[in-house]
């Protein structure tokens, strides 16, 4: 017998006939003899229209409000799911965001969860209740509805499984599992077994978008054993194994095999800045940096080039693409305590990362990659490095190119 | 200053245009120095949409969360109230029926008002923010979610009203206000400025739909002053006055010249049945209506016929159309206790009711009414009356031209 959180996300909630496949899932799991929670979205489409009505109420809509609105999206899923279970036979009942409550902090329509009061929901479930929770949605110390941001389920699923010390918290997507890389890049991707968070981490916010950055990191910091599996599947007596999102430990002292690397991911998302001529000095650093980041504009790679003649420098860093035009302003703003002569961009990039927990213990990986993506002619504008990572930006058009080569030079292929 | 509680209905909150103009509605009370709460039905066909995913989900569904999903629909109304109105400068929140808590008792998807807890909302209201609740949605003492059956929103409405001690209950409807009788029948009908509660309740069970006879009833109770009056008017600073339900008090103190009768009603709801030669002995009346009554099947008129041998006799009496084949069944299975020879039913029948606080004073009021339906060949098939209103069943047929002679006959013609 195992405690189980499972998540379903709004396209297996689009309408009565999918949520019916979801309570035969939810069936199957307490057949197993499982203690079950579920956390639900709102129908596909559903939150859409919602957030579409508060647009159309004002530019400017009040959060507060806009939680009362769109939080009530996973309201009817979740009664709807439990009316279901109930109706076939099988014990459940929905628990409201406040009726549990899932207390949350911070500010309206992005709320963060600090705690679930989970005895009521624990002794629920023991009883044999299937405890059906919408996801998203929690209350202020106000009294008042919050809601988490968009896709804010997969942190419900995750703080839920936290609460009730689930066994495992499985998380239903449209697609099976994780994967080496993109398998729409590369056909020979393989799906993995188990990764660590920190790889999940790594790969989720380098643009494999599985799951949330956000529920993936609660899942770390609570030791969440995370399940990602397909919700297209048969749901039979032996479903088919997802990937598993559990701790380096868990990893180690199962799969003695593992390869080096994981995975290879890869990211458009990033634009390229350059400040031409900037002076050499001390401090110069953080006149450039340290407005940015009061900007709230996330800085990724950093590479500071070789001067020209030795005190004067080009300073190339990348940005998201959506934040250019406001760093621009900034550096403009900032341009006569910074002393740089021009500020170049360039758009058309991508961020190629190679991620694997193994590469901590050994030597080579990063040159493998220098060398696979020069063999191809493939040029490198930066690098970065992070215990578990390396990331060069290249010409987005050799983004594929750059993605293949890579997961056949690691192994990776299946 | 007053202090005034606003009810829309789901035609009024159907899309943000709409919702908009009850937001210019409500902030011209504002400005006019009232204190305002609002209380708002869901958008037009979106409690359907509700109810058909509960009845996709299962014939039998669960009515606790039949009350979850449903009463998504005034939850989300309630917040793009709000919304709007903030964004129109006007302070104003949305309180859903947990947070103030209204607080109901018996069944799921069936509530009743038990208490509202008041204190806090009428200090936001004198604080100047508009108070916006969603209707037909309470909570249970076990803290679920409960409804309180189709069009409890007006129902919420006064509910608010007495619990705030509100100057006035104003139900915004598709129709300006109450009418002498049904305006698609007689053209000539009136609008009145004043009815008693005792009145509108007759007028209201007996067809005339503008409000939930739920709602008089309680008006009446927590004597809570009621206007109805028209939605689609200009909201402007002299909004053309509706008509008032009211204490026979407040009516008697400021109309003296009162007409005695106030309008006629009809209904086409009821069936006739008769059961044939029943043994005229002690007891009997209380062997055919008991049953029924313990089958909660509403009789209405009772007429029991000069038996034939002065031994037997026929007893006919009204039902609810749509209770016919139950009431058969009840009748057939207590025939050996009863001893009548047949069942005759009759649903084409039409009970037409002239109603007026004024008669109870008055003389002449029922021979008035069979004097006129005599005069044009109407025959009458039972008669029952009450301290306010006399009632007839006719052929249905004759429904319209019944109306349209008595509402000349008792001088109500405009």
């Amino acid at each position: 017998m195992a405690r189980i959180v499972m998540k379903f996300g709004g396209t297996s909630m689009a309408g009565m006939e999918r949520i019916r496949n979801v309570a035969n899932r939810v069936k199957a799991e307490v057949a197993r003899g499982n203690e079950v929670a579920v956390v639900v979205s709102a129908m596909a489409g559903e939150t859409d229209r919602l957030v579409g009505f508060c647009k159309e109420a004002s530019a400017l809509y009040d959060p507060a409000e806009y939680d009362v609105v769109v939080a009530s999206g996973e309201q009817v899923t979740s009664g709807l799911l439990a009316m279901t279970l109930k109706a076939m036979g099988v014990d459940a009942r929905s628990w409201l965001g406040w009726q549990i409550p899932i207390r949350t902090v911070e500010t309206h329509a992005k709320a963060r969860i600090e705690s679930i009061d989970s005895e009521t929901l624990i002794a629920a479930m023991k009883a044999g209740q299937v405890a059906v929770i919408p996801g998203f949605q929690g209350m202020m110390d106000d009294g008042r509805i919050s809601t988490l941001g968009r896709g804010g389920s997969d942190t419900s699923a995750v703080a839920v499984a936290a609460a009730v010390k689930a066994d495992r918290c499985d998380i239903y997507t449209d697609v099976d599992g994780v994967y080496t890389t993109d398998p729409r890049i590369v056909s020979r991707a393989r799906k993995l077994g188990k990764v660590t968070y920190e790889e999940m981490l790594e790969l989720a916010s380098v643009g494999s978008k599985v799951l949330q950055t956000r529920s993936v990191a609660l899942a770390m910091k609570e030791r969440v054993r995370v399940q990602v599996l397909s919700s297209f599947d048969e749901p039979g007596d032996n479903p088919e194994p997802g990937t598993l999102i559990v701790s380096e430990e868990e990893i180690e002292g199962s799969d003695m095999e593992r390869q080096l690397i994981t995975g290879i991911a890869h990211d458009k998302n990033e634009a390229k800045i350059v400040l031409t001529r900037v002076p050499d000095r001390p401090g110069i650093v953080a006149s450039i940096f340290g407005p940015l980041a009061d900007a709230a504009i996330n800085v990724d790679m950093i590479i500071q080039n070789v001067g020209h003649s030795g005190i004067v420098t080009d300073v190339t860093f990348t940005v998201p693409r959506s934040d250019v035009a406001r760093s621009i302003d900034v550096l403009e703003r900032e341009k006569p305590v910074i002393g740089f002569e021009s500020i170049i961009t360039d758009a058309e990039v991508a961020k190629v990362s190679v991620v694997g927990v193994g590469m901590r213990s050994h030597a080579g990986v990063a040159a493998m990659m220098f060398k696979t993506l020069a063999e191809r002619g493939i040029n490198i504008e930066a690098i970065s490095t992070s215990e578990i990572k390396v990331s060069v930006l290249i010409d987005e058009d050799e983004t594929e190119l750059a993605v293949r080569v890579l997961h056949t030079a690691y192994g990776l292929d299946g």
